[in-house]
């Protein structure tokens, strides 16, 4: 489907075009391509850079072998990393299509849907990291009072690189927070019509 | 301003009603200052259990104070706390007079500054609460292969206590993520009259 008018698709998603708004999905559609796939390999390396970080050390004949699966907040955010690829990876491949097909979102149920697991995927990977960086910032500064002691100093290598996962997740974050903006416009823009001011309304600015 | 048509507020926010609108609007104004309302009063409350909350121990002749400065978590989550806490009521009062002018926005740059600081204040709840939770996580069974001790065996009481005022945030974080839900929708349904479907338009259902 080009650019051409009106057109319907198969399934729920029907198409309209003016000239402004042409435009202006067009880019929308492209942008939210661009951070869906950017999410999908963000969160692919940092799961990847998380799950082999792996360092040993020989403290007199007992080796200790430092890995993810030390720290509960590293495994909740390989989990959580894992869930928003493929997520993000399924809806990479419809946002695609959608593209190519030149269709505008107009299902209400649809777009609930989107929005919701946009949602849900955003505030997950959001926590997932905070939990995460609470655990980096003990490992790499302890908690005096507590008696947690740090461990960096001892694991240099795997936090450096643990670090790296992490930002490279936080980046996943931000992409998925945007992506969920862009689904929120995509949905409650459909509710617009009955809220638009009358052309005869003027408005004190 | 009461629900008689058509009317124009001093500043950036216009009112205008139609009959099905009115009741949506009504319902929506008054679930976003219950929300808000709720925010505050829960926010507030966290804040107050956690930062009160504290537990001596005497271990041999050594007196040991249990309080949230003990961890970094617990500070984020109070500072955080007090911030969306003091935002939330400013916002109360504006929804409370907003509701009893029955004015509706219309002004897009100010529907762009409450969408934007409603997202900040839910990402930033949600990233607090993930990270006090990882804490007590910790504290409350501790993380053995880092030989981090749980506390909790010590501390039952100040854990108990603290547990309460993080489940109370975590209500605050819950009504604040449906908060910024309702100024996405106040804000993006401004941008729905251009894509709206023209009524000749079937759509394949």
């Amino acid at each position: 489907m080009s650019y051409l008018g009106v057109g319907i698709t198969p399934g729920n998603v029907a198409v309209y075009h003016g000239g402004k708004m042409k435009l202006i999905d067009r880019r929308l559609r492209l942008t939210e391509l661009l951070l869906r796939c950017s999410v999908t390999v963000f969160t692919l390396l940092a799961l990847i850079l998380v799950v082999t970080d792996t360092q040993v050390k020989h403290i007199f004949t007992i080796e200790r072998r430092a890995k993810y699966t030390d720290m509960k907040a590293l495994v909740f955010l390989v989990v959580a990393n894992g869930i928003a690829a493929v997520y993000s990876l399924l809806h990479s491949v419809r946002c695609l299509v959608g593209s190519m097909k030149g269709s505008v979102l107009f299902s209400k149920p649809l777009a609930w849907a989107i929005f919701s697991g946009d949602q849900a995927m955003a505030y997950m990977c959001v926590a997932a990291i905070a939990a995460a960086a609470e655990s980096g910032l003990i490992g790499r500064e302890g908690e005096e009072k507590l008696q947690w002691m740090k461990l960096c100093n001892m694991y240099g290598k795997f936090c450096d690189w643990m670090s790296v996962g992490v930002a490279i997740a936080l980046l996943a974050s931000i992409a998925m927070v945007f992506v969920s903006c862009i689904s929120a416009f995509s949905l409650f823009r459909l509710y617009g019509g009955a809220t638009q001011r009358p052309p005869s309304l003027a408005v004190v600015k």
